[in-house]
């Protein structure tokens, strides 16, 4: 039983079967039957057309893989008065011609309007502008934008599949940027994977932003190209795999040490892999107060990182023997033997799309708590983060906007959940006012 | 009669009155006699709120300057049941946040919508285009995306004023782009002179976009930046300063030439001013086929490029002496004396706000047709020049594209004026299709 449940939640081919279906009774349940003893899970059913005797049908079906959909559609075959039209991919579907486009925030209807926004009306703006700096903020969209800039080096865990592969997820955050926090974000592709290049390039576009967010560039690469841009930037700098991750990690632990009477700071803290994810986490744990961060990783460099930091090198079955909260992201899944769980252990597998133990597998064995990256999401925090940070002209992200991020992410819980959803538009305003209030204190 | 018509299309200062008014006949009547009486000139005239006994309406007005607008003000003063609330600078206003934002194009209001279009459902269409890079152009924006880059050295007639000052005008920009033809428009603002830095940058980021509009940027600079870009990228690069405005132009041109039967390419063109536009004016005439161009310039480097083209180094009385076709880009208010203006000629004189011959005072002098910058408007041009490259994916702009461009600007032109209207969507739409036909042909 509890086998099956991971199974079930990782069928990941989402498909909408249309089809044309005879308008009689008894014809609607004889495909979901079907459907549903062949292992289909089915979403959403629609009518989308009708025609004398017929209508067109859309299931919206979860299914393993296209061998499960072959099986199917041979099955839908044998159905008397059923017929396939077509085979809709949603995810195809909603990317077609890109998630995101530059708009008009303002009328284009007259000629009046145009020479307000356009010339000649816009040179006032301009002169404004360039007597006073600081007007840039008032009368242009700069304060409120942030360049989405990738490499393409490590996007996802697809690993180095280059920046054009990677605009889909580049457009992916500018969608939550702009649906969750109202904010404008700019996809930026560099095709180099030479520091000095991407540095460089960052620097000379700057002015056109508010904020930048490093997006998807691989260890050790993100660290220097990070450091190195907010040290000769005014404007904050976030690489999300680090530090995105690492706070919603550290409001987790929040949560569960307030659940469990815990002293989160006395906890022993393990973490697998140290490449950007990890260390993040490592460094914000550290910054927040844990004493004593354990942590391993098959390059030396990556643990050399750690006991610069402050924390200590391992082994994996040193971090599973020894730590009392254990965070993995590694990319690899099924890294952890449920023999190596420990009773009471704090589990969070953090490898997408597939996690480094099952959360059901590890709370099986007898750990206390256990999530994977569909809970711990990083989309939780930065688009708050970087609302706050706009909002506070900021000019860098300080360990203490992380750890108001955290702490408002913990407040923002629900006593049924690990976290808050990340479609609660309250939850980052509130991440947003305790980062904003961060930067003041 | 004639001098005053030119006064009156100067004033450059709109406000929005906002008076409270006690609400009994004859009060609007007191206040619009008033202000005609003192040479505003009222637009719309409107009720935002009202009161027991007053109404709260707002007057728009062009106003010459701010004098103009202090005894406007105190004449309200004497006026009996009237009150000033507040003054509206209406271009500040619609300035206010700036003019764009990225916005999303996918509805995300329930986990599966976030699903499909970030993890996990992203990866497949981020394996995809690692698949087969071509899948881009219809799974993410950047087909339909174009850089709008500047480095803020020759922004409107304001001159070198920096690259975030000139952001108003870029924003606009995107705002043309986006409402007349449904274009991503990303402003890029880069803060340095140096050609090899503006080149390196943009190149570096290309990838995200399907094509690049440089903006703004200042001669002789722009003329190797727009070379070396179109030569090292495999997307089309315009300069909209030389090639836009040019494109109008020749548009214009065709269309007096096809109404007095002149053959243009025969026709002397004198061209005063050899900055971006003026050099840009020049090269396309000479492609279209006008075999006599002379022109002049301060500058020896910009007379020496204009030979190479293929043209001749003149003088402004020689311009006016011998060209039948005048075309003015110097940034030089009043630089044509009206006692130069031969019988019959044609003068456009382009520079902005402040042409360098009001129209109206050179068909006084006998000019043919004459035309100034508010119909001169490159906004004619790129916006379908963009739309029908990125539509053939050309990897340049060609000078037919160019020509085509101007031929379907001459064929939307009504008999009662020289150009189209900017806001006439349809027109956009013919100059996109025949500039996709042109880069196929």
């Amino acid at each position: 039983m509890l086998k099956s449940m991971p199974v079930k939640s990782d069928q990941k081919l989402i498909r909408i079967l249309r089809l044309r279906v005879t308008d009689k009774p008894g014809h609607l349940g004889q495909i979901a039957t079907l459907l549903g003893d062949m292992g289909a899970n089915i979403g959403e059913i629609s009518i989308v057309a009708q025609g004398p005797d017929f209508l067109i049908r859309e299931f919206s079906l979860q299914l393993d893989d296209e061998e499960h959909l072959g099986k199917i559609l041979s099955g839908i075959e044998q159905l008397n008065g059923v017929q396939l039209d077509s085979i809709i991919d949603p995810v195809c579907l909603v990317h077609e011609g890109g998630k995101i486009s530059m708009r008009s925030r303002v009328s284009l209807e007259t000629i009046g309007e145009m020479r307000r926004i356009y010339t000649p009306g816009v040179a006032q703006i301009c002169k404004l502008i360039e007597a006073d700096a600081s007007q840039s903020r008032r009368y242009t969209g700069i304060a409120n934008s942030v360049a989405v800039v990738t490499n393409g080096t490590a996007i996802l865990g697809l690993g180095n599949i280059g920046p054009v592969a990677g605009m889909p997820v580049m457009e992916g955050k500018a969608v939550l940027f702009s649906e969750l926090v109202g904010i404008s974000a700019v996809p930026i592709l560099i095709d180099s994977t030479d520091i000095n290049c991407i540095i460089e390039t960052v620097k000379a576009i700057a002015p056109t932003f508010g904020a930048i967010q490093l997006e998807d560039i691989a260890a050790p690469e993100c660290f220097e190209i990070e450091d190195r841009l907010q040290g000769e930037l005014a404007i904050p700098v976030l690489h999300d795999d680090q530090h995105g991750t690492a706070v919603v990690v550290l409001a987790v632990l929040s949560t569960i040490a307030q659940r469990t009477r815990m002293q989160l700071s006395s906890c022993r803290v393990g973490i697998l892999g140290l490449g950007a994810a990890g260390t993040g986490i490592a460094k914000l744990l550290l910054a927040y107060g844990v004493k004593e961060i354990l942590g391993t990783d098959l390059r030396d460099e990556a643990m050399q990182r750690l006991e610069v930091s402050g924390g200590r090198r391992s082994t994996l079955s040193g971090v599973m023997a020894e730590a009392d909260v254990v965070v993995a992201t590694t990319g690899k899944p099924g890294l952890i033997n449920p023999d190596m769980v420990r009773q009471g252990q704090i589990i969070l597998a953090l490898s997408n799309p597939d996690p480094e133990i099952h959360p059901e597998l590890a709370l099986a064995r007898g750990a206390l708590y256990a999530a994977d990256g569909r809970t711990i999401n990083n989309a939780l925090a930065f688009p708050g983060l970087f609302r706050g940070a706009l909002r506070a002209g900021a000019g860098s992200f300080t360990d203490k906007m992380k750890i108001a991020a955290a702490a408002a992410i913990a407040a923002q819980t629900r006593a049924d959940n690990l976290v808050p959803s990340i479609l609660d538009r309250h939850t980052h305003q509130s991440v947003a006012n305790a980062v904003e209030q961060a930067w003041f204190a």
